[in-house]
């Protein structure tokens, strides 16, 4: 099943600058562990915000949680979740 | 998976109350075989209203899109459908 | 470029069933042709809903916008367009 | 009477990661009382987020007040509360 | 409990102007009725507007759902219910 | 003239709890006094949250607008007033 | 007291045009005499809108609910009334 | 002075086609006059929707809502208005 | 050009109490100025907030926002600006 | 293909007022630079706010993106974008 996804992450604005680098290579890593299981399907970005839309596969709301959450930023994470129904034009 | 399913139908103003009965009884009726099937679990009223918020479960959303296209009311319906996920408190 | 559209239509309801017939059969002609000129890129269906999300390529806003007005259905229709940015890591 | 509570809570950030710990310990234990006792009935995760919808029943708004209040996170919980009524098929 | 509520009735714009009155003096009455069992005990309008809000008693939803849709102006009635608790200062 | 007032007070975090404590008594005694004066007439708790929603009297919004002043949590309150209107029902 | 109240008439659609100018005079002569009264203080156009903001003083809302609804156009009226409240400022 | 001005137009749907072109026809000529007269300045499309985002410049709010108000399509227009304010890098 | 301004300021939280009252004083005196010029025409409390409505003059957008900006407050100020346009009635 | 951008910076309240002078001072180079370029058109400030609307040309969002991203104010910058498509009667 099918998901759109949509998150802007806020760390804390005191972060040293190591520690910024340190968190987004490791969200980028895992992001990367996630499209190569198929589970994050497309990232598009919000133009003008940090804030980006993103086409997620899962078995179900449980599954893109888990995966949701196994993101380094999930902490600072604002996000909202929209399912998607297959259409019948897309079933031919 | 589960689903919170929110709706409202509204069926044209002018419909005689015959017809109106017929499709009462048959959006009944459909309802009786999806609570059968287990799709439709739980059905509250909001009070005040003619709306309805349910608890459904489907294997995702397109099949739980077909079970709420299936309903004789759906042509007529505004519906908001929110995906659950599994709290951890819950699988224990 | 691409867009995220998000619409809902609603065609007079005394149209002729007929005429609904037909009416869908041209949006779906057309959706189809939008779709071999890589226009139309991917359709889903909002659970619950008649309405639709879409992913839509276009050179610039004004030429989705032809695209979608070329749509039967257009006169009838409520749309949100969204323009979406390519994300770092889909350039790689 | 039946609520549906959704509630996301934000503990301080400067909490110490063993207060954070016997924080979400304590909550779990109150949660569990308070499942025990009937109060809190069904408890999701809405996906991608801290928070969660429930489902409570209480004699009224005032005992389902003091149940969440009970709650060791409710100082730093945002919580919206939606009354539910029976439905007529789920009468029979 | 006590619930405040707010309506506001739009009945059909094609009613006779005695089909009109009479509906008024029955949702009157009615409300009357529902005054004198004490499930309606306060009712204000909103200025400028043609709505209400009130404070009604009611054991649960369930019981002022029934006692709102006993009000004959009730088919074309957009109500929002907001469920109240007893504050503390007045358990004195 | 009366009044709908909702608010919700978020005095700072870092108050110690004796200054909590000392607040809460003074608004509690402040907010007796008003009772004493006709001016609240009632208070509920909106559940789940630590706003109340308050029935007030006050000959006009300057009057009223003293009277929350006076409250000692005002500096941290976020209030919405709505006025009332006496319904006819009511003036008989 | 004085309210801000922001309205916009929508008379139905298939009024005559002398049925609809003679609202208009009606609606024109009401509002002069509530002017004259001192009711209606100033009166603005919402620019590119048929909608209104109007300054109007009145001993309470019950006495401006009635100003407001003996205007002609009142039926059709969709009508937000704010309280305002005098600014220490303008009592020197 | 500059405004954003935001409008959709929704002419009765029973118009026939002649009266439909020639409204179109009167709007054309009429937004070509406010072009000349250097009132509108620029125009865009909504993309996927009938409506219009513009530019105008006018003395005021009153002459813009003149200006707004001469268009045939007025009486079925709905405006939104915002207030541009001139910024010091473009004064240089 | 007459407008409606409507804000509310929040100076930091930790000023001194004398930083707060030359604030006040200073925000005072620069209103006095706008009064004395025909700027600021009335000013009016929003009632249980520390918001305020005001009817403002000036010959544009620009001149009311070197106004507002003047004002001590303006960097803590969060304001939203409406133009009104004469109405007919008025201009008589 | 022009967007309409819509944003309001808030660099960190403690920054000293050198940093914030040179923060002010780069922000203005580098919106120079892209009127230079013809991708920042038209600024106009949103009246009684620190907030701007902007007219911007860019290829695509992402583009459009990437310049908005080379503002020194970009971190804590909150913008919405519009596309804008061309309106036919630009095209003449």
């Amino acid at each position: 099943m099918e998901f759109l996804v949509r998150f802007e992450s806020s760390p804390p604005a005191d972060l040293s600058s190591e520690e910024r680098d340190r968190l987004r290579a490791s969200e980028r890593a895992r992001a990367n562990e996630l499209r190569a299981e198929g589970v994050l399907k497309r990232l598009w970005r919000v133009p003008g915000r940090r804030g980006v839309v993103g086409l997620w596969e899962a078995d179900d709301a449980t599954v893109l949680h888990d995966a949701l959450a196994s993101l380094p930023m999930f902490p600072w994470m604002d996000a909202v979740v929209e399912p998607l129904a297959t259409h019948p034009q897309e079933r031919q």
